[in-house]
């Protein structure tokens, strides 16, 4: 059976049409519509609509068989939609008017009492909010699956000393283990945000009607339990006119996306013949139309470039709720495309940077030869002069002067002799060479949370423990 | 003829997939393709590629029966997208490389030559500068006619007097017409600002290829010429890696969407109860699903609500342009959903604002019954006691004080006698009830762009020269 | 005694000098140079430096007369800050080296000791979240106050019905009371927020020092506990790279301006001519140059108005942090400002509306008199027809149409006859008139969260009880 | 002599004050001053006012004597204000009433003539508009300058070849110069919007009153010509109520800023070690507080980092103006700090990195010995094939196995050997060897705007002529 398929037959009247004498333009219809994209609610629109008309039987509000004619109905249209048998209709302009209409095509009079107590205002809030609460869900499963691929990455490069970085110029060395849990660290807050987002959104607007309530006897504590809410929503204006939870999403979501952004540009970086620490294997790269030598790290440049949307998602919708006056305005209608797209597209980040990562192998042997350069020791050497006694602006200066030194001899510090140390000054000794070279200085971090092993191993532990790794 | 069918038969090799070993995964794929969105670009690439096939063919780089070939197989496809049965593969990347694919599926070997001196990098900037320029136009257009159509609703109104604004506070009594033309200017200078950004769009960076140029004999000239922009670009790094154009585009249209929020909440606000100044058509006006009395001005909710996609949409080309290296990253692909949606929503814009102009009509009965309110003619008082030499600030001075006495007895500045008013000054004379109540008012204002009615009526015939409008 | 005060006198050697042969230019200076503005942090850092020396005495790392020196050093420099006679030097970059320096000059030797272990890049964390925590606690507390002025100026106007709308036409009638308390209950989510943010935030980034930790036998938890953070952070290179507590902070901001503009917009709309529902006091209003008539509610303009500041800030910092690698980059040092106006700006805001609410009058006769237009009652007589049996969507058709009827004969649903409305529906009987008009209307609302008196009532018991109101 | 210094004696009355009874609070006056930052506009507000002064004075709305005393007294506060002895008063809210108040206070009586047929409205937005002009010529000589920077640095380098990237893989050989000279390209299409934009500026809002003229007889083609602008504005309303001037310079700015952070971005690169491309003199370089061996580019990094807070102004400024009702609203005061850090920032971006592009050296040896990987001549070998007939996919394809086999081999194309080139391709023949290596391959260019040493020799010349550089 076939419902839903006469848009081209004679205009049919608009559900809140009684007192026009006129339909809209064209122009204005395809303008206002919002069908093409809110359709994408439709399992939780009808979600929704199941809830209520359960809640409406038990009420008393309709009879148990309205009811049962409802949810038969509702299945129906949900496996048509399912299937892609459903035809959408800009005329019916949105997903609620298209299922309430086809529902009405399907069992007639009984689906006309559905929207009794409710208006699309609250039906649309609850819509989104349960969408938001399962793409919470989701991004949440894509940000554990990438930490798990970059722990994963870490622990198949136990012990591999890579230049740690400020400024872009080599600082210290630090493990790659330690750099790379350095991201895992940072999307375990992006997480937190969502957790905590999540709770914000998890209250029920339903039965908050166009924005005042309703004087009908409904009961907002079941329709709230039913649909896993926390609990209905204490203030019906607040209820319809609020879009904060959308913009919280899309604001956690925007942080993610800059953190993303970052490690796709480290990625790029190191993957680039200059630096050469990086190898994304052929399954994750792309080549040149015209360049035949290439072989582009696409999926990072494009990980870094889509955080641009993410954040112009962000401020789309905060620009929209700007001076909005209570209660519900038809400008809200704009809320759904930023929060789809955002969604859509930091599901796509998380997983295809998951994928990378397991897809990369470090250059060992380049980053190896790489290391000497850039004097990655010489913070070390000042903690040195420290431990002797110096006070450490000395010491930054004595290190400062040996640096110079190395500079023009084009040489590195462990090369420089101690007669050449002790002419900057008297304080070095023999044991200065235990401190010198980037091997010796990784041994000696031994701070909590430092690049020293047994700090990064523990830290490793403890994500491995937490995400429930088998090693 | 059905050609470019086979994306689910063994898996084609990559145009670019030379060196490479294994083929890049499905997520990889999903992510990084273009095609579902650059498609919008076929009848450019295919322009592009015709006027790149001539040139190859007269510089003696192709043989003519190769042009032709090529041609003729453009011509083709670009029959099979018209009329929607071409078949996008998402394997094959983008609109590029699906519609070269193409070709060579219907030509052959020739199809292989057409990217001879070219680059995609060349290729999608100058697509993507053909398509901006075409935006342009178009845009250009609707701004015509929403100021057509703000110029005809302001000779429908002549004489209509209504309350001037700022702070949202009644000002001074302002001519309707005049408030109406200050759309119109804001609105020129949106088109100007297009103006402009076109002069600096039509340079042609076809040629430049991946970045560097080439060593082959091509013609830049003959290509830009072809394609009617008025000359090849300078520097080929520059050509393929920047996106300026696409940002200033999107700056001019975020200004633009600007205005017309501006112009949304105005006639919002007019429409309500409580101004009541503004009746929208029932073809231009939606209603309530629970509320049957409604009558929502929803279009200009709209307008107003979709500046802000517009601003979001700059955003994201602001931050996704933001510190890439020269010359270009994949990010870049990323540029064509934002400026894609820009337009597109601005032309919506456009067009339903002059929908909504054409279908509105101002209640003069309610207009007139309130412009008593709010003492809009005490400015017109203080340019009275001027004129009779007394200094501004002792003048608004006085001025204030006689509002004040019109607050406290409840009634209007012409209804205080003359007694009153030398009470505060006697400065005042019989004379001064000719500055008095809004209709004197209005007649006293004379400075040129004032609301005076011979100032607002050269405006209205300088707009109606300048549109072509026949009154 | 006065330090710091030689700036004009020869150059005094950078800290971080050694290596360097020249100095930075003057237009490096000043464009690199962050004290004009990082100064604020100055509490912040001496807190920091006073918890850091302390852990290295008793760590053995100085002596406990060095620490002595330092800390009493300290104490001078806060109380010349304090009293505003430090000079900060330019030439001394940033409040770190500033102060340090001073210390240096006030102290000697043992000042130089004070940054063993610590990098500035640690140090700039650790201020920054103290920094941020207490701003925190400071809105929290400004966002307690206008939930208190709101829920006072709800208990001055018990039983006020106003008109609610949705499009900004009139929907129903809601309590004003309940209207007020829709704010009080969207800050509170921004307070929610907040409090989410400040545990991410008091984690402790000192002793990462310049991004790898230190060999040197620190106790981070000691510093961590004595400053009140909640642990050390657990990854170095973490915690001097990120900026995501900022962004966050500022996200939580963006949200509330938000709020908060729609509060301003709401005021200024209903202070209007045309609505004259509220009376702003003089003492938060002002009035015009040129318009002596005027009285402008120009402290919520600026509400809406700043609320765009805000939001900037938040996009500055996004933009900052997009595409940055690990660890600490330069560009970071642009994190202050944006965050610091954020903050000032918000707290502003929080305050003006505050004593705005304390400040305004309603203006209960105006309202009255305004309520019967629009047909409030519309949806109440829809709810009538339900109770009675009928389908919503059928009960819907005929209120409308009894709408239609009152627009033709310009009255008021409750003036119809029986007979008229008969005419549109044999359903109507003679208790219609017990859900007619504005009072009836509010009277029969009863479901959770709505309008109705007593769902009101509770909600601002609630609320009175939570904020601590003595009523 | 001293004045406007009573600050702390009673309470001065608004000049605006005349109906109210009430002042303000401290609250409300220190939320809505602006005069902490519009005094930034003295300059201007003066030359304002004195072209309106000798415009009142030759229409004979105030007479001779009173022209020379206001004109007089301008020129002493402005002396004063230049002299840092003006004490600005927050009571007097604003740069206008400040200056006019102490006018009052200097010159008496006939300074209160002065704001005849003028509101702050128009005033403000005359003296915004004189000051972005200013702004837009200093930028203009700024980027100028930076355009001398990159071509005189392209002049030292003549003759060095350094990789080109794309995605930042090593691409096709290029001459420094061509890659400089792109820069040079861009930012002067970030002249011509400035160009362009001051057109729009210079038109002159003097006049428009609060917002509809005036009926007093005064000449605002007078004062436009003697403020230099092109012509009064048409339209009062529109004079006073639009920013689009403001927002297409910070538009501007964002462009300008965004094409200088990838400058920075470049840089940064550049001088890392891992590119070890570019050298930083000492004196655009900063060292670290606690690695002695550090010598970072914090000037390039900085410009990066600044574009942030230039978008952000950008978005400050459109999220602003968005949904503001006609005409004047006090949320524009937050107009001006934007634009002021905006036009501040890019000033100090492009004075920068002017400084930093005099003050670098490119490291030849480095480049030159790393110019041999990433195979950069791979494009020009397609290209030798294409020149001996083959097609061009089919030329990529063989070039693609010929890198295959380089990257097996270790080696690069121009070792491999003739037979090796054959087994892949019988094409190849004895007159590869030209076409192989990067300097053969940079001698192939030769399009117009490629690498190709003729075409960038020419490029040079136009920049050098048209920048008036003295080789």
């Amino acid at each position: 059976m076939q419902i839903s398929t006469t848009a081209s037959a004679t205009k049919e009247a608009k559900l809140w049409g009684g007192r026009f004498e006129e339909s809209v333009t064209e122009t204005v219809e395809k303008f206002t519509e919002s069908i093409s994209f809110d359709k994408a609610l439709y399992k939780h629109d009808i979600m929704g609509s199941r809830a209520h008309a359960s809640m409406l039987a038990r009420q008393g509000l309709i009879s148990e068989s309205d009811a049962d004619s409802i949810l038969k109905g509702l299945d129906e249209i949900e496996m048509l939609i399912d299937n892609g048998t459903f035809v959408w209709r800009t005329d019916r302009e949105d997903v609620h008017m298209n299922i309430e209409a086809a529902l009405t095509d399907l069992v007639g009079e009984a689906a006309k009492k559905l929207h009794t107590a409710r208006s699309r205002n609250d039906q649309v809030c609850t819509d989104l909010r349960l969408w938001c609460r399962d793409a919470i869900d989701n991004i949440l499963s894509r940000i554990k699956r990438l930490q798990v691929a970059l722990v994963m990455l870490a622990m198949k490069n136990e012990g591999l000393i890579v230049p740690g970085y400020t400024h872009l110029q080599r600082a210290q060395p630090v493990l790659l283990q330690h750099l790379l849990l350095a991201y895992v660290e940072q999307i375990e807050r992006d997480a937190g945000r969502l957790v905590d987002c999540r709770v914000r959104i998890n209250f029920c607007p339903l039965g908050a009607c166009a924005l005042a309530g309703t004087g009908l006897p409904i009961d907002r504590f079941m329709t709230s339990d039913a649909l896993g809410f926390t609990a209905p929503m204490r203030n019906s204006i607040d209820a319809v006119s609020d879009r904060d939870f959308v913009l919280e999403l899309l604001s956690a979501n925007s942080i993610t996306a800059i953190h993303l952004s970052r490690l796709g540009e480290e990625w790029v970086l190191w993957a680039s013949e200059e630096f050469g620490f990086l190898n994304p294997s052929d399954s994750v790269s792309t080549g040149s139309s015209i360049m035949p030598q290439k072989k582009n790290p696409d999926p990072m440049e494009l990980v870094r470039g889509k955080s641009a949307r993410v954040v112009g998602d962000l401020v789309s919708l905060l620009v929209l709720c700007k001076g909005l006056p209570q209660a519900y305005n038809r400008d809200l209608q704009e809320d759904k495309e930023p929060v789809f797209d955002s969604v859509k597209t930091i599901l796509g980040m998380l997983e295809v940077s998951a994928e990378f990562a397991q897809n990369v192998t470090f250059n060992w042997e380049r980053i190896k030869s790489a290391l000497p350069a850039g004097h990655l020791d010489a913070t070390t050497l000042a903690d040195y002069l420290v431990k002797k006694g110096m006070a450490f602006r000395t010491s930054h200066d004595i290190v400062g002067r040996s640096v110079a030194l190395c500079v023009t001899s084009n040489c590195q510090l462990q090369e420089l002799s101690l007669d050449e140390l002790r002419s900057i000054s008297p304080v070095f000794d023999e044991d200065v060479y235990e401190f010198l070279g980037v091997e010796n200085s990784v041994k000696k971090f031994s701070s909590y949370g430092s690049t020293g092993s047994e700090c990064v191993s523990d830290q490793l532990n403890y994500w491995v423990a937490k995400l429930g790794i088998n090693g």
